[in-house]
């Protein structure tokens, strides 16, 4: 048998389980491969992210399947105890043990579990640090949901100096961009990569956390040699990973990446404007934000029309009626000029900047509309103007 | 215009739109009445309970609809301000302004509200404190959800004694019934009304916070005379109505009952049982939770085996295979004795008591479950068992 920790063991399943199917099509996928030896190491896979949990543990070595963790971690913790004691049983069983709870739970042999998808070949390593997950986040909100346009589904990654990179996303409604300083980057990254939301979301939720940053590899992954061990080892296609330290347990997910060609999104970033809008970003958030509740429509355009030091917000909802939200501006915009923007995108926006402020560069209603944080010009948005 | 504290308005618009229909097929329903005259009076109604606030304003008398006030309420809060400004606007609109949000919202005529469905003959009328509410809450766990038996959709009330009443709720698998003492009933209930759920869960979670209880009446409504205002008035069906006061502001729902004869649970309650265990409520609770957690079956039946001052709570998951959770008990229960219960309504039973013990009193392995707390007198359950 193996002993554990249960509150170290609740934090390694949850870790986990991240990439577990927990009711497919596949029963294998609902389990986790554990295999203790010096470590206890659990791995989990969707077939196209693989996580990996190594933890401290005291017992036997050994090597079998544990089905649906994230209803054994409930059973567990809620069953209490200090220790959780775990172990082959019977009959293609597993044993787990916690408080008064004694479980024989159903397992599939480990020879079912997938092969793990390890980067073999290193081209690229940097570390990502609070800073650098936070400014990566940013962009994630612009991210597209349509599958038709597949390779718009994550975040493209560019070299474009010096261990400064670029993360860029775009729906075709709105883009964000990001440049971010990787001062630890070696190796190549080739241009134009494009990382699956998915395992961004898996990572970013969890590794963001890693006191020391967390360690990002891109390569290709080993392909495993039926034949033996023997080298030359061959190489897949490109894998993404990330692996960090979490008190006391050690965090890693490796993911595929879209297979595509992303657009060359620098060109729709307008150069020339006409006029700026300098305001409040609070404020800008507090009209949009109040409008927005007086529709049901869920584009929830809002127009914006200027006056001398005054920008109106106005909503109309063919269900509610006429809403109107005046803020604070300094502007070189006629009087005459009216922009229609989506209120979701454009709040979406706000968010990902920090400032206090926000400049909105307008060239005229049919155009663009760069959105520019003062503050901080690291960050660039693009929002694409709507009919209003 | 009209002049009202947005934070209570801001409450009593919450208050109000708890019988609002907000995307319904008549669209009178998705606004509140709203009246200024002494006080502000906000009306809302889903057409079978009506909901009535009062609360302080200032300024002008008159009468309006206010279309969906569960946004409008969002809208003004998220805007700020102190006070709201409110009142009929230009072309069958009505005006909202709080901080620097100004709205023009459509609005239906007044007259298209449907007439208010208030008690106008009182039969029987109660105080209804924490206390009182508190005990009721306990049984409404029990309601069926079954719509062809719509009669078991409520809570039944009967006299048992002076000033004694009795509330039970069933849904053929289980049943609760508490005693609760109205000290200051007057006047005659009659027997085995049926207070259904919707009314229940819309003045229990409201009412319950006023400090000096709450005024339950029971009557029938006051049929409006087309004619004019002369009496007699027509008396119309029966309804049941609850009147609290909740820091400044008054709140009142008046629901339909439910028509129909709630079936004589008095005799499914067994009287004669041959075994009785006595146990710790968290310790069966826990058991329970915990195995729970081990199944995708939605019933989760737990199978209870007896053995000298032991239960075994057993749970067999078709997905993830044998789980056991051992506790004390203090019993008479003989070791060939196996009872399966329905572990939700197990754990909703449990809930419902108060004690730190349980008594289970079982005749045998397919005979009701007597669910008794040793501590509280009041409450009897039933839980009928399930094969396992």
């Amino acid at each position: 048998m193996i002993n554990v920790n249960r509150k170290l063991f609740s934090r390694a399943l949850d870790l986990a389980a991240t990439t577990v199917i927990t009711r497919g099509s596949i029963p294998i996928l609902a389990n986790l491969k554990v295999t203790a030896n010096g470590a206890l190491r659990l791995e989990g896979t969707d077939l196209d992210n693989w996580s990996c949990v190594e933890l401290a543990y005291e017992g036997e070595t050994g090597s079998f399947t544990l089905p649906q963790p994230r209803m054994v971690r409930t059973a567990m913790n809620t069953a209490g105890g200090d220790v959780v004691e775990l172990g082959q049983g019977e009959e293609d069983t597993v044993a787990v043990r916690s408080g008064r709870l004694n479980s024989s739970l159903k397992a599939l042999p480990v020879a079912d579990f997938p092969t793990p998808d390890r980067i073999g070949f290193e081209d690229f390593s940097a570390t990502i640090g609070a800073t650098e997950f936070k400014q990566i986040a940013r962009v994630m909100a612009a991210i597209s949901n349509e599958e038709t346009r597949y390779y718009l589904n994550g975040v493209c990654v560019r070299k474009i100096g010096d261990w400064m990179y670029q993360f860029a996303a775009t729906d075709g409604h709105r883009l964000m961009v990001v440049d971010v300083p990787l001062p630890d980057a070696a190796g190549v990254l080739p241009d134009n990569i494009i990382i699956p939301r998915q395992w961004l979301n898996i990572v970013m939720a969890r590794l963001s956390k890693a006191k020391a940053g967390a360690k990002l590899t891109y390569g290709r992954n080993a392909i495993s040699n039926a034949e033996g061990p023997d080298f030359p080892l061959q190489s897949g296609g490109p894998r993404i990973a990330l692996r960090g330290e979490l008190e006391g347990i050690t965090f890693s997910v490796t993911g595929k990446l879209i297979d595509g060609t992303y657009p060359d999104y620098t060109r729709i970033v307008p150069t020339s404007l006409n006029y700026a809008a300098l305001m409040r970003r609070g404020d800008l958030a507090q009209a949009v934000h109040t409008l927005s509740a007086l529709t049901f429509s869920k584009y929830r355009s809002v127009k914006l029309t200027f006056s001398p030091d005054k920008v109106k917000v106005e909503l109309i909802s063919p269900d509610l009626g006429q809403s109107v939200f005046d803020i604070e501006a300094q502007h070189d915009l006629p009087g005459d000029l009216v922009i229609g923007l989506n209120g979701n995108y454009l709040l979406r926006m706000l968010e990902a900047l920090s400032g206090d402020e926000v400049v909105l560069n307008i060239d005229d209603s049919a155009a663009p509309v760069l959105v520019i944080d003062p503050a901080d010009t690291a960050f660039k948005g693009v929002l694409m103007p709507v009919r209003v």
